[in-house]
């Protein structure tokens, strides 16, 4: 299948420097791509700290079962993420496959198998073979810095239909200290579980213990992987993974204990912003992209329910078809508030496309005009926003339009 | 916008004949089609009793706020329904519009103004003026035997992108007394609000009071109208009404004012299978379809929970473009069971695809056969069944594909 690169595809990616704890490598195993590296192994110092974020859904594939599960013991050395296949929906063989990579792993890194954290991306239902892994993973253990590469090159081994790389980078500071995030993300719709899932990975020098990152992560996914949408399906294998070796401690920084520390202030804002960038990246590369739409919504009865309204607006074919043919089409929004069972009040409804309100109090606005609205349809980035005149509460969601492309993505092939 | 007609258009239509109390006409009105009867009225004779059912939006249109307030006295004597504009957001103008119509046919009928019901479908959030409707609807009431129309052409007047009539009818036996119900309906898509709401109107000659067949309606609307999708948004006007004008009375047939009344139990089985009749011809002309699709879940926890893991399946674009694609995709069935939000248990979950079992506990079914699998989803109507193994509830939902031709529908052109 012919994959057109997404038209908001980045002209050039933010440098990123090695950074201390974290050693990537990655390789070509031919698990299913062949003519490019298909395996990320990320051995990472004694100390480092994990946090993670996992796919709700009740079919959750081998490789999440297994972080759940190992996670709440807060230590990691090494992330192991292949592309190809999933191990999702493969039994008890698929648990099987994820334990002899753990092992195999662990012993290479002389650490405890539950310290190594893995994610797969790929067909579903397939059984995966380990050793393609085991035996790659070896021999760029055994390469030393012969088999180390860069930021942007452990990304790429991650990424299946995504049609360009999504990294991001962010700085903070801690007792005057400069710490790097590194952000690294792969996902082109939402997911395509067979093909598409979400995955991302955050790593940072920062000296954090795992239950202070785990409620930085949890808190911030909120208003970013949680806040995207492509086509509203949830992979089996969704997986956001933060680490931290707290390797700037070398450098004078002292390890944060507490979430209500100050010096957290900068990480956690940095944190929240590079999230935000990689989530947007994944919209921007959602399976037949046109356009970019960022829908908000106010005046709700609370946060939690603004932001399920704005994800109705967002998941409703209707309304990403027609940002799709650039018709601003406001009835549409109308309905995806009215369906979306939150306390709405049609007669206090307002509604804006970019810097114009095309519907108020229940009814179109007085000054409407047909020729200005479908003007502004035509930006590749479009701001929607409603309120419902009932509340205080808000929230932003982002998302793509439902284009020809998504169609023949998802249909017109035999995968 | 040029609509083909769906490949599940039926090649002939039933007969209908002329229902005793019921005198359906219809008129050209010109208010946005031209060349087309546009314009539905149904004068019923006294002792009419009706029931009605309505969209769950928070934002209805005029004409539902209006049949939700009046239906509770029970009685009808006429219907209006008009194709082109849907009175929709049109704020207190929009009430007025509907109420000067009811109170124009209640002069032309002589009957209280709160035994006029209406529908209106067509383009969201346009002013709709009430005097097209009413210049027209005193012709037709004028017109005496003159204005009647058979219920095809009936049917034919509340079109909007529909592209082939849907017409039922079905036949019970009360007090030894044959009775007939005749069922019309329109909708092209579960809605796209600005042309395609749901309307659907039985008429019966069976003596029956309105709380009984209100009950009736209420309870059969779950497995015909309520148990189908296309494209999972909701309209701001969606309607089912029935009306029962008794006539069967003066053949013989008693009055019937109780629920638990055994003389209904062929009424309410011929109610229930013709609404399943015109809710499925309804999802057989979903916008762009090409396949038809049973979507049947079983050993869930509750009926209720069935329903809605069924629903998720049916509304995964990720399930409806692989069917679109004829790719016999079951790694996204399980996806959708996944993120439907009931209990399931992965490694107790089975599905089948038509006869063929495709996966099984788990994982891939050890009989699995790619070939098989892929020839069945050549045939127009695929059953997918799914046992999720946690209980005895069960329910079946049907939905078309998504397909290029929905994005073409309600992307590809300026409203």
């Amino acid at each position: 299948m012919d994959l057109h690169p997404s038209p908001f595809a980045p002209e050039d990616f933010p440098q990123m420097d090695a950074l201390d704890g974290f050693r990537p490598m990655s390789a070509a195993m031919g698990m299913k791509y062949q003519g490019r590296d298909d395996l990320l192994v990320v051995a990472m110092d004694e100390g480092t700290s994990v946090a993670g974020v996992y796919t709700k859904s009740k079919c959750c594939s081998a490789p999440v079962d297994w972080c759940k599960a190992h996670q709440e013991q807060g230590a990691a050395r090494m992330l192991v993420v292949n592309a190809g296949n999933a191990n999702a929906f493969t039994g008890s063989y698929g648990a099987s496959s994820v334990k002899a990579v753990a092992d195999a792993a662990a012993k290479l890194a002389d650490c405890s198998p539950f310290e190594v954290f893995m994610a797969s991306t790929g067909v579903i239902g397939e059984p995966m073979d380990p050793d393609f892994i085991t035996m790659h993973m070896a021999r760029l253990m055994e390469g030393g810095a012969g088999s180390l590469v860069d930021w942007h090159k452990a990304a790429a081994a991650t990424m299946t239909t995504d049609t360009f790389l999504k990294v991001a980078t962010a700085s903070a500071d801690i007792d005057g200290v400069g710490v790097t995030l590194h952000g690294i993300a792969k996902g082109s719709g939402m997911i395509a579980p067979d093909m598409a899932t979400m995955l991302s990975f955050v790593f940072t020098d920062a000296p954090i213990d795992a239950p202070v990152l785990q409620a930085l992560l949890s808190r911030h996914v909120e208003t970013s992987f949680n806040a995207i949408t492509v086509d509203s399906d949830t992979s089996t294998s969704d997986t956001l993974m933060a680490f931290a070796s707290g390797a700037a401690k070398a450098r004078g920084c002292a390890q944060i204990s507490e979430l209500d520390d100050g010096r957290l202030e900068t990480f956690s804002e940095a944190l929240s912003a590079l999230l935000k960038d990689l989530a947007k990246l994944v919209v921007k590369d959602g399976e037949g992209v046109s356009k970019f739409l960022s829908i908000t919504v106010e005046g709700a009865q609370s946060d939690e329910a603004a932001k399920r309204v704005a994800l109705s607006i967002a998941n409703s074919p209707l309304v990403k078809t027609a940002a799709a043919g650039e018709d601003a089409n406001w009835g549409r929004v109308v309905m995806a508030v009215g369906k979306a069972g939150e306390m709405a009040d049609r007669d206090k409804l307002s509604i804006w496309f970019g810097p114009m309100r095309l519907a108020h109090e229940g009814q179109r606005d007085p000054d409407y005009s047909e020729a200005a609205a479908s003007e502004y349809m035509k930006n590749a980035e479009i701001d929607i926003r409603t309120d419902l005149g009932v509340g205080d509460g808000s929230a932003t969601v982002w998302t793509c339009d439902l284009t020809h492309g998504y169609i023949t993505i998802n249909g017109d092939y035999r995968s």
